[in-house]
């Protein structure tokens, strides 16, 4: 797996010019960090903060921006872009592409497909798939080993869903979409009335709405609405192990990391970004670009972008025990404080007066 | 997809008797809520601070208490009940009993079914499902497709397990259950006695026992027990990601939110609800009705009914770090209180005793 | 199922010697706890604190520590051991290879092996199993039912994988391990560059490697490196709905309990445990012998081994609500209190100036 360095400008001229100082016909073996590249492979600064240890790094050419241009001529080879990271994203795809580039097009025969589904052009499906009636995959769209597409599910062009996602009925998935492992879209919300002391099903009779450029990530559910769709619009990105509940609506380009929840009819501006375990209590609104750090607990709508947070600060356990335990007291010890500065303030008055 | 007014309201007449006040020969397109309602659409009233919606309701029929009875009159068709929210819930299953049946009753000649199965009348076993020696499914019963049934599993009547649903081997499951995609009952406890630094594996010997009309939300996991059975009593309701570990019992009718989690051996009443991403730590046990707020983690037995919280409240960044940087010293500033009490005290009786 | 006491004893002398006081011919029929045993039945007191449930014990044969041996012989019978909880392990492993065998060694007809793929001797593949092009199945390792492994993966051998696990391409898994189902070893790492107020993807070209005698939980997520590998050391055991982020490295021997999650390129050291819930944010290092509550959010990196916690405590829903929004005021009370300490003491120096 090689790839010359002039090769990789060239393709990537059309989205970015980069200025490549040093050899062109660098042949790169490998996409590295700066720590761990050796001569022959491409590596990038995407922060002044490693700037020590671009001046180290054995990389055969580092990405850098202009502003490190000087101190990355000392080093060798580099190439210099406006954003480097934005950049090194770009040569990862680039490598992907040309290096893995995936299974074949077919269609499995182990496939179930119902023949009331139509399947696209290009398309291709993995063994033990299952389409049910009804349901359309679009051009280029890739499904992998035993996903399950229920009835009139749709699944944008170019898509790409790896083994075991299911789709339930009705769900709709958008285009270059892209589906990990395990995750499920539309199962039933969350939803019972209590009756007699026990609890009563609300059949669910919405559905899942998801825009194009999604990416959901392994094992994560987002179920689907009780009346209305919950909705995850264009461009969203959730890792692993996401919680979304019914009628959840989760704006354009917002991220949640890892074992983060949403609970039923929040609404997720765009452009937000939810730390990993963090949770967004039900019939919230978060306003576009609010910032929830990670295991933060939202319990009032934040209406306001910004960078909230509410997490215990880790400390030896002799020490939390402590502060714990004074904490549960905390309201106590402000009405004695205000009662010590009320008696401190009444004793001053009473020394004035004296003579 | 229609419903007469009229017809609904005696279907479910045996369990609800409806006034009906309005025109019975509507034809219900949606049920809808109450904002997003139109002229052929069912609404509901279930709560009294919805009831400015109610004015401005387009619904061509609104589900109402008696209390709500003179403000509906006004705005047009209503049906009182005494539970509207209730009500609803009827009338989604009854909506969806008749506009999405299922899949026709029938066993795929995909799936896997061992001879020394038992598969009773009228089941469903969709594509690619794996039924084990010993497993018994009873009437009715649908298995999706990819389901995997251990040995001598039991599946009862009526319940219905989504696409791609584990029940490990010897574990057991009522009647009229429903398991959402990717659950996994039954997978091993996290056991190990410590040994010479390594972790040496304790094999899970019990199964797991679920009672009728549980629900199990999407990537749900049930431990099986180590010597004993983990139990889930009748009714309860546990939504997705919920992580529910070896010999925990859980009592009938209590329900636990998106990523809640329960440790080893906690023992939770009936009628409890836990809300999402919460924790029980192990061997607590909760009494019936104990209600636990989301995100908050019980560490110690709460044997008294009520609603227990435990969670940093959110705040901007930078008001947090001040306030969590202050939490680590919280002991200490309780003892300084303290001393400035005793100083304070000591002054005013040094002034008491001056002439 | 039975297990002649003797036989028992004699079957694991070659690790432990136990000393049998006792019928050796009792028949074990059930491995119990103390309170739940009965005259057929084997337990073990793992700790002093149980000691007072010995003597009621209406156990057949009781594993006690030396320590121990004297109350256990006023009772019964009993198998004196250094460490009766590591014992009772023994019995179980015991226990589950005598009555609980497994499925024959057998390559399911239904299963799916590209003809490139590699398998060992003595493996067993279940129905609808994938195996692709490149990949390696060790001697004796047992794929069970809808697992999916891609190109060039690894098992290891005499590895088991339950039902429907997911190991991705490239990824390579130890010997002896045990995987639950649903657990997704190698998705894509969490890795975006933002651009224009929007992702874009960073290709996730590393993959996830697993040591030997590795156990991972139903339903956790292992995530590929987007450069270089996931790293999880020898030993490591981890529950289900675990999330470990890209380039984690977690080093042997360490443990972590259901729900937890580790964010990218975070360290975790030997000999480890987090608790349930717990997250250790990206980045961080944890020296060896650290040790995480549950629930506490590590926001810094730990570096004595150690005990450490932060989470809120648990309490009443009022007091809980009184606390929390005097926390919100924390910083400005400390203020207040060491306003107050300088005024009292300017107020006591005053008063000694006076005569």
């Amino acid at each position: 797996m090689t790839l010359r360095l002039a090769d990789m400008t060239e393709l990537l001229a059309d989205k970015v010019q980069a200025e490549l100082v040093g050899d062109p016909e660098l042949l790169i073996e490998r996409l590295s960090t700066l720590e761990a590249a050796g001569p022959n492979d491409l590596a990038f600064l995407s922060h002044p903060k490693y700037l020590s240890q671009l001046a180290q790094s054995a990389a055969g050419c580092v990405i850098v921006a202009p502003s490190a241009r000087e101190a990355a001529l000392k080093r060798g080879s580099c190439l210099v872009v406006d954003d480097p990271y934005y950049y090194f994203a770009l040569v990862t795809q680039l490598w992907k592409r040309k290096h893995f580039p995936g299974a074949a097009l077919a269609v499995h025969p182990g496939a179930f497909i119902d023949p009331a589904a139509t399947i696209g052009p290009n398309v291709s499906i993995g063994a033990f798939a299952c389409i049910a009636a009804g349901a359309v995959i679009g051009e280029g769209a890739r499904i992998a080993e035993h996903c399950v597409i229920g009835a009139n599910a749709i699944i944008g062009a170019n898509s790409r869903l790896s083994a075991r996602v299911t789709v339930a009925d009705g769900c709709r998935i958008g285009e270059r979409c892209i589906i990990h492992p395990g995750a499920v879209i539309g199962a039933d919300g969350f939803g019972f009335a209590p009756h007699d002391g026990q609890w009563v099903k609300i059949e669910q009779l919405g559905a899942v709405q998801i825009g194009n450029d999604v990416e959901i990530g392994a094992n994560t559910c987002i179920d689907r609405g009780a009346l209305q769709d919950t909705v995850i619009e264009d461009g969203v990105k959730l890792d692993n192990l996401v919680q979304i509940a019914h009628n959840v609506r989760v704006g354009k380009h917002s991220a949640m990391a890892g074992c983060a929840g949403v609970a039923g009819s929040a609404t997720i501006g765009a452009n937000c970004t939810v730390g990993g375990g963090a949770i967004v209590l039900g019939h919230l609104r978060l306003a576009d670009g609010v910032h929830v750090s990670a295991a933060s607990i939202v319990t009032r709508s934040l209406l306001k972008p910004g960078h909230y947070t509410g997490l215990f600060p880790i400390d030896d356990n002799a020490a939390w025990e402590k502060n714990a335990a004074t904490l549960k007291q905390l309201h106590t010890l402000r009405e004695r404080l205000k009662q010590t500065e009320k008696t401190l303030l009444q004793l001053q008055g009473s020394l004035e007066e004296k003579p």
